[in-house]
């Protein structure tokens, strides 16, 4: 397996493993994988593209609210209308550094989005992926996808793999821009999604969620509900990768310890990182095995 | 468009009509479909293969209450059991002539899966497949899927569609024989599916149901869900259908029309053809449009 395919990654034992894996699945011998079997799930944030200071979901989920509250000032004391007015980055925090799960029952609670079409959503989606920048990187958030996971990607592809991402985050969300960020088309997109009614002819949102939450144990169910598999390969960051991580044959941990080019932190990957020796992950180095990080920057 | 790659089917309009829209879907010009949006679905019973004199999967549910009755005798004179055991037809035939929802909701009330890995049900469903053959041909299931579907299929693929079944009948009993008898993937599969759940590092069936049942306006639904559009291509031959083929830009409906070679029946397809002409649909006849019926028989 030629090391070309992926020009953003230093030959380092890690992206050897992956060339290995890789050769070893699709070449007639022990490890031969079935072209049928060749699933690989990734997780987005945090690794598909940068979660700090906070996941782009959770920045499109303020904007929504101050609109809201801009609509209805009623809404204004309170919360987390009243934290978004006051720009009260404490409360903001605390909500992140409990689970992804409240984060979006939080958003849940608002039903914002209830009785709108998908063309209504992907419009606003739309509109906060033009105008909307990176704090640090002063960037749009679609450029900062990991330019070695789209290398990565293709490689995958070359080799009849099909590659699904697989979030906590909103299924919808990411897949407004899953066809022109990552190449791969919005059915192999799979995350945390509301169910739909169809009414007058047109699809219309409810405000509750179809199959749970797609986060720990629920990412193998709902990754099991689109593709009638479990993963040969899976590749996560966090926590709520673990189940994801244990339920596929070749697991990739994604390790953020880039202080300079992105963030070092290791919050919330406490557990998958304590697993990853004993279940034979690759942990990938940001800092030792990418030569650059995003698409379009260094 | 070659003719040549529908070699089942007679050159008459309709077959033409589908030739011409996958042309002009694929050249420059007005009615050029971006890739992205070709997406190709069909339903299965009626439409990829024989549903006479009852469907296959309540073929294989009779199969399994037959099985069920015979580990449990202290059920023998409850329903469905008496009556399977009397093989009273009356019985079924009048269960078969309610919706599908109502056989589907009798499916569901037993619960006879949950409980069991999806390695478990494909076991059973497989051998389902290779011991029980079809009354009236004498084959097996599988071979009685229509061949000139499976080559309207290559000629989408040939093109960039991307094929999708879409059935109010199981997903996972599908699922097991689609890439043999389809060519296309799992995750390509779509229907009426229980929701999972993850124990122990294990997918494990529970005993309700995932969005609802894929008929009727929940086939426009379980469609979004999987693939995140509506259908550019759609394809059924009965009610359930109505909605599916609204949603889409171009419909086919496939007419029973051969009581030779297969049946001819209109039941439970009436008010889908009487909308065929107001909306435009190719309706094809088994009979005149073609050539042979079934993949490994005339």
């Amino acid at each position: 397996m030629s090391h070309h395919y992926l020009p953003s990654w230093n030959l380092t034992k890690n992206t050897q493993a992956i060339l290995d894996f890789v050769k070893s699945a699709t070449t007639p011998g022990e490890d031969y994988i079935d072209p049928a079997e060749r699933i690989a799930v990734f997780d987005n944030d945090g690794t598909m593209w940068c979660e700090q200071p906070m996941p782009t979901q959770f920045v499109f989920l303020l904007q929504t609210w101050l609109q809201e509250v801009h609509d209805h000032p009623e809404l204004k004391d309170k919360q987390p209308y009243k934290a978004v007015l006051q720009k009260d980055e404490k409360y903001f925090t605390q909500i992140l550094k409990q689970t992804p799960k409240d984060v979006m029952q939080l958003e849940q609670a608002l039903t914002v989005w209830a009785g709108s079409t998908p063309q209504e959503f992907a419009a606003q989606v739309q509109k906060f992926f033009t105008t909307t920048k990176h704090p640090k990187y002063n960037m749009h958030y679609t450029d900062l996808v990991y330019q070695p996971m789209l290398e990565l990607f293709d490689l995958l592809k070359a080799h009849n793999f099909r590659v699904f991402v697989c979030s906590a985050g909103g299924r919808d969300f990411m897949r407004v821009v899953a066809e022109d960020m990552w190449g791969i088309h919005q059915e192999n997109v799979i995350g945390t999604a509301a169910e739909y009614e169809y009414v007058n002819g047109q699809i219309v949102r409810t405000d509750h969620l179809l199959g749970g939450f797609a986060l720990g144990a629920g990412k193998t169910t709902h990754i099991f509900a689109a593709t009638g598999r479990l993963p040969l390969l899976a590749c996560g960051n966090g926590d709520p990768d673990i189940e994801m991580l244990q339920s596929a044959r070749f697991g990739m941990l994604i390790h953020h310890d880039d202080e300079v080019r992105e963030y070092a932190y290791d919050t919330g990957a406490e557990q998958v990182h304590s697993l990853a020796q004993k279940n034979n992950y690759i942990v990938v180095s940001m800092k030792h095995d990418w030569v650059k990080i995003f698409k379009n920057t260094a």
